[in-house]
């Protein structure tokens, strides 16, 4: 509990040379919030403070108003298989007079009876899940300059952005950087929804030689909706989360983050990445 | 359908002159996803493509990986109590040899028998629900001069995004412009909720005389937020959504986006906005 941030070994590449170095990341891990002993919603969040997180949640859905509404928050007491409990699953207990709105909502809930909640098995759901292996894919391998020259012709198919500032943003691009697909929404995860239930309808999965690029950062569910469509690369104009970055190494799939100009850090698959070339011409 | 933009009057301040005239903001709707006839989850979606929004949902959710595991998408075809279609809820169905997993995974879902699901409805449910009518809350009134001072305050309180450069960010302000709390969580609803769960666990609810600043963009989930907590002004870094203006203007809550350096815009409840102030700075 607490793991604000978390230490990845990162390739970087600068102007076209290549170091590897540690790096330090923001931690996503899965949160499960239960109320009065049942099962509400679980949301992917920092570590940290997960008792306010619990609470305010509760006063955003109308279940609490005051302090008097709360009796007490605690971490679920049950241990997982190995014996250790990984506080990722919360139990908010209500005053006796709070009447619970008649509401099911609910952020990706996978009801678990346990309190073994963890990142890891959140990727292995992912992994044993997924139709389309990415180990199962050909041989994809990208020039960084071809990466680095993505954003600038994402920002150039986004009509709307430049009307609203609003809008997130993700694009499909062949392995020669075609641009094949660009979605807005204001939802991220939206955006690439679109993209693969396009891709989907159009008989195209897995979309196993095509380079995915999303505007922001790289979350969990950003890295998931990659690694159930198939894709082999998935790179992102921000920071990648801890938890993006290990269901990328656990899958195959190429996560590359910070993409800005020439620079970029390539944080697993980096097998698909030109890294050789790239050092030439550094 | 497909209203990807819409427009909003809005108040510019631009170095200390105000001026009023229609802003362009992303559009901002819930979708209802429904899997062979039951609600499956809703999203806060940018109208359009929705078809396919619901396909891709349904591959990262691991119930669709192929054409043919699809057999159609169909808007639901009865009508709101007016008569019209709100082409806000879709139903997927898919193939007779499909196995749907058993998961009962959910995006903030308010289950609906109708298909008369819409952006009303949302700002009613917020409106009705709250204990904390902002109406109710005493007069606060706030220089825009204090207002462009928060952004580098938040900033310099962010310990842990200069370190990964992946969180989102989230902070109370008093009405004299001093820092109360700062939160930061690769959410930026988690940012807010700690926030404000922090406040409640505080006996502080509701956060009556507070300015709520976030890091990014200002969604309807985000301005719901404040609603519920009672705060009454929302600054935001960049834009906000149609929908969440739209919650603002009928909630009383105040609404400033594109806050960076003196330059802001404000989009409702402008009048606790020292305005007069800011044309005599000009």
């Amino acid at each position: 509990m607490g793991r604000v941030t978390e230490r990845r070994k990162v390739i970087r590449i600068r102007d076209g040379a290549v170091s590897s170095r540690p790096d330090t990341l923001v931690a996503e891990e899965p949160l499960e919030i239960r109320l009065n002993g049942k099962p509400l919603a679980i949301t992917m969040r920092t570590p940290g403070d997960d008792f306010a997180l619990a609470a305010g949640f509760l006063v955003s859905e109308g279940v609490l108003a005051t302090a008097y509404d709360l009796r007490n928050i605690v971490y679920c007491a049950g241990a997982t298989v190995d014996g250790t409990n990984t506080y990722n699953v919360v139990d908010v207990r209500t005053a006796p007079d709070v009447v619970i709105p008649d509401i099911t909502l609910e952020r990706n809930v996978y009801t678990t009876s346990s309190c073994g909640l963890c990142g890891k098995a959140s990727l292995d759901a992912v992994r044993t899940t997924t139709r389309w292996p990415i180990a199962d894919t050909p041989p994809v391998r990208v020039e960084p300059a071809l990466l680095a020259s993505l954003p600038d012709r994402l920002r150039a198919a986004q009509r709307v952005f430049d009307r609203t500032g609003g809008l997130h943003a993700a694009a499909l691009f062949s392995e020669e950087g075609e641009l094949l697909d660009v979605r807005e929404d204001v939802g991220r995860h939206n955006a690439v929804d679109k993209l693969v239930g396009r891709a989907l309808q159009n008989g195209d999965l897995p979309l196993s030689r095509v380079i995915l690029l999303v505007s922001g950062r790289a979350s969990f569910e950003l890295a998931q909706k990659a690694v159930m469509a198939g894709i082999p690369v998935l790179a992102a104009v921000s920071a990648p989360s801890s938890l993006a970055v290990d269901l990328a190494a656990e899958t195959g799939l190429t996560l590359v983050g910070f993409l800005r100009g020439s620079n970029m850090n390539v944080y697993a698959g980096e097998d698909r990445i030109a890294l050789r070339a790239a050092a030439a011409q550094g």
